[in-house]
């Protein structure tokens, strides 16, 4: 494809209206990253941390952000370029004109066992060896790969792609356009256990788990349903690998969970909310709308909207870079202090 | 049910031994939250945090602690009430008074693969495309879910339940009452390669996994065998998702371990043990009886009996605490120590 | 099997070469944890920790470091030995001489679904419901466990083995002589999202996993695709379970990462580095040849080759001791630090 074609394909969202149109077309077959990229791939440059790449790529033609020196760099190099206000995301669409995700034909496979109550819309797939268990729902255009198990009852939305291996316990909802990955759990009983006398005795999770639109759950990710109640996930959150939500979370709207991040029971995570890889969040806790805990981090108790926390227990992301800094002088504090000590004394 | 027919069935653990019986009498519907309760519902208060809750709460019958002030409060609004001593334990009975748990019926489907030489008690649930191996045994009442592969040669113990795409390896030995959640693996190899000049060398695990009677096991949790003799979890013991437990360890009774903990190889777990979220244990470490580490707490070396410990490496509680009030004062001692130095150089 | 005919097999890498012959020749039935072990078996004995079981163990034979004193000590007690360089290796190779792991018959289970253009080598062995998707290529001595999915166009190299339920995504390679545990996903979609003011847009995940010879996964360990371009795991490299290796990683050969790490997106793990459990490295961090990073470790950064580093952030590990010994003082430095400020002011 012609690099002006490819192009036409990257806006109009404004992030990436087109600053510059290209100044020459070289023919585009396909994209790579910009340390690997060879010639007729197009490639993209974000951030400092790649900007020296522009001198040694073998790319033909790149989106750049809205950086003259950049943009005089490339031309000097010969480079076609584009430029808009967020290169990933241009980068997210050309990619989209070269590559279609693998996606099994509408169909039931003969080896799937689907109970007789199950209904569902049109262009429905289903892959080998599944198994839909009674009174599941599924919507339009539902995409169901091999191995993968409903348990009673669950709906499924339009849409929907559930991986092989996940499964989906009973009254699970879970929206359209969702994917839940490979070996995902959803809707499984929450950790509910009362301490007695004579050891632990099971609380019965009788509430369920809903997964609004276009929600993403990674691979091997747990979210628990609760005693009583929902543990809700809000539409166009993105939950990454290995992920654990306990049970009777909210989670809000649009927040990105990195892999590996633990929701103890019952915590509120607002909108838009950002929690680095290995983070974890009490039981009970709140983490306000836009709020971000950077990887590892554990939060017990609050955090503020907007606010940006760090380290066990958190802080504010600041404060940490500040103690952080100073982490390994506290030897050396220790001993002017041991010095003080006996002085003082 | 009436509630006071209801209250007859939160008791007779001393626990919940009823400390006043209901003044009224409503008809009771179902289980809820309290923060999300209706009318025609039961729900309880445990601890400040919610305490508030009873002046807002739309249920018409309420667990409460054995605490004069709220029962007050709750007659003063015309809600009924029992009290007790555990009101969380007296909800747990009540809600399975309302709830039965989804329990496939006894029958094995007729898409199960199970070898000619398993041999089995009554009342066996087998699901679709369940995989059961050469001289596997499985007790009364034994239910395994859809997808299920259990290899060679384990043992799975009356009433034991193993939900859906969970595997159980070879010469594992799972008890009574045991429930085995979705995608866990039971018995899987222990990570056991010596290092030579030529890399990594394989060492065989001969051992296996033994679960006493009932354990929980979460899902996608593993719990690997060693290479010789046994890994081992005591029995009620309870086992959150995505927990790893190392090969060779010895995990006692009653204990309950939250989401993604870890137990290095060959690790001692006491009696009653309580490990919170993403804590760590690492090989050989030894946690007494009844001790406690925190949410992702580093265990590394021992831990005395009923001792709480956090942080990483593990330090008693009360230090922890003390050492995160005063963290993000490190930077102002670190300035004052700076010009200390230089007075005293 | 005598002693001395088993000790011929503990040999003859260098690591192993015996330093002496056995002195007895016992009968050996079997091998053993030293602590546990009875009469008719062999153990071994490696560090100062288990030294002091040479007192009591029942073991009849011993692998023993190149130490006199121990040898001694074996000898007064009548317990034959050997002693070698590494007799933790020698142990490994002992046990292999008893122990014979579970292993399916070649030959292909007549309930898996294995789509017409598959190409297999000899000896292919696949289990129950299995089920192998268009345009895979399979070597010679595969073994594919029941309930394992392969998607399309992936390829498995000689003598691999996929256990029960693990799944394998479109386009990945994987080499000869690996092992992927239950539950494991290889090549599942990178974490690859951008924000937009309507939310997160998906960036398609266009790359492919690629793991090279004798690689082994553990159970439910999740190893991403990327956008663009190769996740690529080195020759030798051994994952343990429930690891997060993020799009884009490059780890080099002979890696051993413990249970529960997560390497974040485009991470680069050089040659023989040890990451110890739920260690984390953050996004496009390097981590140099033969460096380590102790459990729960969050390396940000740079690491660089042969280091030692501890904590998060990552520091180097002596430094990291040093603070972690004077931790608990940090409270009386604190008060001092009060009273020095209030004399200065």
């Amino acid at each position: 494809m012609k690099f002006s074609a490819l192009a036409q394909h990257l806006g109009p969202v404004e992030a990436t209206s087109l600053a510059q149109p290209p100044q020459q077309d070289p023919e585009i077959t396909g994209v790579m990253a910009v340390d690997s990229a060879t010639a007729g791939t197009l490639s993209y440059i974000e951030g400092d941390k790649f900007a020296a790449q522009i001198e040694q790529t073998a790319a033909s033609a790149l989106i750049l952000p809205t950086d003259e020196t950049l943009q005089g760099r490339a031309r000097a190099r010969g480079i076609a370029w584009v430029s808009c206000r967020d290169p990933r995301l241009a980068f997210a669409r050309a990619i989209a004109q070269f590559y279609r995700p693998f996606r099994p034909q509408p169909g039931i496979h003969p080896t799937a066992v689907i109970d007789a109550s199950v209904t569902y819309g049109k262009n429905l797939s289903v892959g080998a060896h599944a198994v839909i268990q009674a009174g599941v729902t599924l919507g339009d255009d539902v995409c169901i790969h091999p191995n993968v198990v409903i348990y009673p009852g669950a709906s499924i939305g339009d849409h929907t792609v559930l991986h092989a291996s996940c499964v989906i316990h009973e009254r699970s909802q879970i929206g359209r356009d969702c994917v839940i990955h490979c070996g995902a759990v959803i809707g499984s009983e929450g950790f509910g256990f009362v301490a007695t006398a004579q050891g632990w005795e099971k609380m019965e999770q009788s509430g369920r788990t809903v997964l609004e639109d276009g929600v993403e759950v990674g691979c091997n990710a747990a979210i628990d349903r609760p005693a009583v109640g929902e543990t809700r996930i809000g539409r166009n959150t993105k939950i990454d690998n290995l992920v654990q939500v306990g049970h009777g979370c909210q989670v809000g709207e649009a927040v990105a969970m990195a892999a590996q991040v633990g929701l103890g029971g019952s915590s509120r995570i607002g909108h838009r909310v950002l929690l680095g890889g290995q983070a974890g969040v009490a039981n009970q806790s709140r983490v306000g709308d836009g709020a971000i805990a950077t990887a590892q981090t554990g939060v017990n108790g609050h955090v503020d909207p907007g606010q940006v926390v760090s380290g066990t227990p958190a802080v504010p992301h600041k404060i940490y870079l500040k103690v952080s800094a100073i982490y390994s002088r506290l030897p050396e504090m220790y001993r002017l202090f041991r010095r003080l000590q006996r002085h003082s004394s």
